[in-house]
């Protein structure tokens, strides 16, 4: 016998690449190509850091509340944590904890099934149809909880918010969980549906949109109710998980919706080029409403291409996985970073072509 | 039925208050009384912002490293989280998958039995001895694990190196976690055994003698074995934890060691007056040797105290629950705040006398 039959033995996730090299053009993790407001620099600077030697608020009442105003909600409504992925995880073990399995599509963000194994939740994968959507009837079983990204992650599709009200109405008796980690760049998010389901919790993230990825900051929004068990579970085992740096941060970047809306608008505009391109070059992709996109080759196979790109310090995103092993998730650069990839990529299909593959 | 069936349902944790009245005398959260390092505001100012768009680094590899340098370890014994309640919480988890229940004594930070009960681990309160001392031999029978606060909260009082040698060389068995958040303020710490027992898993932070409560920094050393399983069940569900910011704070804060020794040792040396002070006026506490005193008066109850010190502005630590019910835990401020408490004591006493009572 030994310490180590007492160990949780794990698979630890791969995440996408963080290379050193500053010529990389990474294309890998969804990070926004612009940098956040210039307001979150500011607030850095003037933050006062002999503060830090008390405890943050562990109410993280003033970016609550900028949150809450800003999506027209009350201070009640909202839930902040370190990074989307502390808020679901944080919201798995709250509201599924049913013995009846909860509900997910069969491609999506890759954690879900992660945090429910990790608290023992048992769940069933829903298959997307051939064109990677959402078949409503398969949320309108018996279920202990749903979770819906929307857009969806690595496809980029967006489901209708009348879909996905009639998924939430369905389901007064379990919490439906709308992950909207890409809402920003063109869909339609469920948040003006808080108002009439108690049982729906919208996610949002600083991640993407509001290029905050290293600053770590997440929020839920729902009914007060919601909110409240939310809160409770966090305070029950980590009173302070937002540090005071975090929540200065990002008081700063929601009080510039300016900028949010400038870059947010540049993005969608650099990924509505790159589809035509793209097309031109004989992709083929699902409509992406995302600032990514998942795109697959007509003949040439995907896992060719993530390597052909990665020799010339392009990097993207590809998964060896069944249904989506001949796709690649291609981040939305910066215009002159989604032109050296365009370019990249019609000189490889030419040569390729040449040489009579 | 209603979603509200599959809810967590949890008592939460009530931290010590946080008031927005700059005039409080706050020695309730064991806070530093003194700002972090300078070198931690220079490394804000000197952080570029628009790096934040980039996910953090998820082996945190910058901030491992300076904490293994200055512990004489090497990269791969160092596991840093967002405060040592996330790095505690995470030990639980991967630690203490037995079923056989882990051992801690009654009266400890009050986060080990909640931490068990959130991963379902069996668990054995170990009661503390009349002078609230550690009993070994409570600690040499079969277990799933062992957690020790060292120096030990809220008693402040320290344990012997051997003591716990014997302890944690007796368990070979089973992991064994010595909590060392206050060990910066005089207690022996158990780093040096870290290279003798693979199931030694050692925990600090930066929160109470690095003045940065604010950040939530926390840390845990051990062998390579311990740290790769926790690094593996952290990677496992939340790959991005520690902010790009907390990185640099972190390493400022390591690399101004002068400074880190001048304000621990100042603390030290107006906790041994307070102590002197403290006697003087009837109190009696174990010996501590951390930045806060357990104090019990000899004929006054600590519950009047507490709300005559907190109608005058000073807030301390008081716990109605058994054992510890006519004690304050009064953390150690700086020599002024700490000669307002005692000049208040004093004249509160006399005046109380004075009525007869």
């Amino acid at each position: 016998m030994s310490w180590e039959d007492y160990v949780k033995k794990v698979i630890p996730y791969v995440a996408g690449e963080q290379p050193k090299d500053h010529n990389v053009i990474k294309l890998n993790t969804n990070e926004c190509p612009y940098p956040p407001s210039p307001r979150v620099g500011a607030a850095l600077g003037a933050f006062d850091a002999t503060t830090l030697r008390k405890y943050p608020d562990p109410n993280v009442s003033e970016l609550v509340s900028v949150i809450a105003r800003r999506h027209g909600l009350s201070d009640k409504q909202v839930f902040v944590g370190v990074g989307s992925d502390d808020v679901l995880s944080m919201a798995f073990m709250t509201f599924f904890q049913s013995t009846t399995p909860i509900l997910f599509p069969d491609i999506t963000y890759s954690f879900y099934d992660v945090w429910a194994d990790l608290y023992q939740i048992p769940y069933e994968r829903q298959p997307l149809n051939d064109l990677f959507q959402i078949k409503k009837e398969d949320y309108l079983k018996e279920n202990g909880g749903i979770v819906i990204a929307n857009p969806n992650a690595p496809t980029g599709i967006s489901a209708d918010r009348i879909l996905l009200e009639e998924i939430i109405k369905a389901n007064s008796n379990s919490v439906v969980i709308i992950d909207e980690a890409y809402i920003d760049f063109g869909g339609e998010s469920c948040v003006p549906l808080i108002e009439k389901y108690e049982n729906l919790l919208v996610v949002q993230t600083f991640s993407k949109s509001r290029a905050m990825a290293g600053m770590r900051i997440g929020y839920a929004m729902g009914s007060e109710k919601l909110i409240r068990y939310l809160m409770d579970v966090k305070f029950s085992f980590n009173s302070y998980t937002m540090s005071a740096i975090a929540i200065a941060a990002g008081v700063a970047s929601v009080e510039d919706e300016t900028y949010f809306q400038e870059t947010t608008a540049k993005i969608v505009a650099t990924r509505e080029h790159t589809k035509t391109q793209f097309s031109r070059l004989g992709f083929r992709f699902p409509d992406t409403k995302t600032n990514f996109i998942f795109a697959t080759h007509q003949y040439v196979p995907a896992q060719e291409l993530f390597e052909a790109l990665r020799a010339h310090a392009i990097y993207v995103r590809y998964w060896n996985k069944p249904r989506i092993e001949n796709y690649l998730r291609i981040s939305i650069g910066t215009d002159v970073e989604m032109g050296i990839v365009i370019e990249f990529l019609e000189n490889y299909l030419k040569n390729r072509e040449k040489k009579g593959h």
